[in-house]
């Protein structure tokens, strides 16, 4: 699964029938927009999970859901620019997070 | 899914019989060409969302199909340059869309 | 779908059983190179259609086929250094296709 | 399958019932950070292999469980930074493994 | 499929159940490394094609295997330094292959 931040709503009218009853997200990975079909209730700013390959279907409600991308859960709390742990760090089962100085707000 | 631009149909006599009833439309995604089977209808110029992985060939009419990108609606406004939200702007439900200055007329 | 040049066919002599009834092509994606299951006799130079994803096995003529790049189709006419139609081009029903001056034979 | 290293769990507390008894681990591949279904036990600082694509359902426990990237073993000893065989080393049977000198030991 | 180098078994003791019956490989494709399912038993050094997608797991013996990519064909002759043919090359059904001067003995 990628780590994506909603953007926006995206309006297509004339779309196949299959798509009919979802909402779709334009979302950023990375620099790149894609969209995704939300099964969440995401709203822009959200920092959301998504989930892709054959599973977007099933993600999104049923196997035959033509979905390749879909929004399955809103992380908690996330900030994009947390340090990664040093290599030295050893690995413990007590997961240590590093505790970043808040930077931005809009999550929080 | 992805945001990509049609292109122009493209003709291929010699193919397998599989592909027969329906149109294929090269599209750009970002700089790079690829090839849709078209769903929806759609024409060069028009901005739509493709859908890739096993979903193309649901999208595409059938589980058998073999398509694996498939064109699945047209988007109704797509301004491929609109600036992103900048990231202090708070997340609301309301889902604010930034107003560019309209650039280019191709869609409106 | 892509759109790759065939440059030659790849020997294989020690492969899986299931991979045994088709000839395979070395092609070049850019400026990579890959190997698809070639369904429609193509030759060094064409100019194909590659369906990759689970579509790749249906298209290789059977649903258990393990094949994740098929050649389905060869491009009657592929010009890759076409100039792309420029953004102001209204989008239009008859789809106009750019008629770029005719640049390398090697397909015509 | 994928090397990538364990940074940390996930949390998502709004999510899809489909995604609720398995834990999340937010991985780094190469430099960038992805999500996966944890099916081994694995810990921050765990170099772990991952499955994508369709695979990563069943590997999940279920072929209807929605994920697209699933921890399916943890490596035993794995350098990073191990130095690639020089191109003339002669295929043997035996599979000649470099012994580089021991650099981090994070892993030992 | 992919043109990969092999170069050297993968150990991991802890790993799922349904992983247990087939040897892993840490392959190279161009510079990064990956993991693949052996099922042709190739050996370090060796020049192989490996499936990814859906396709791996029915090619790994199995489609509940989960695997997204295997190995299912050792190269007779592969020089991954080899020109490309010029592009003014006309296309025949002799399939000309250029006949680059031998550079590295590794796979003679």
């Amino acid at each position: 699964m990628l780590i994506v931040k909603v953007l926006k709503p995206l309006v297509s009218t004339n779309r196949i029938p299959g798509l009919e009853h979802r909402h779709l997200q334009v979302v950023l990975d990375g620099s790149s927009k894609k969209v995704a079909v939300d099964a969440v209730g995401a709203k822009p700013g959200d920092w959301v999970i998504v989930v892709g390959s054959s599973a977007a279907r099933e993600a999104a409600g049923s196997k035959s859901y033509p979905s390749d991308l879909t929004i399955v859960g809103i992380i908690d709390h996330w900030d994009p620019d947390a340090p990664k742990p040093p290599s030295s760090v050893p690995a413990s089962p007590e997961a240590p997070k590093p505790s970043p100085a808040p930077k931005s707000g809009e999550l929080s």
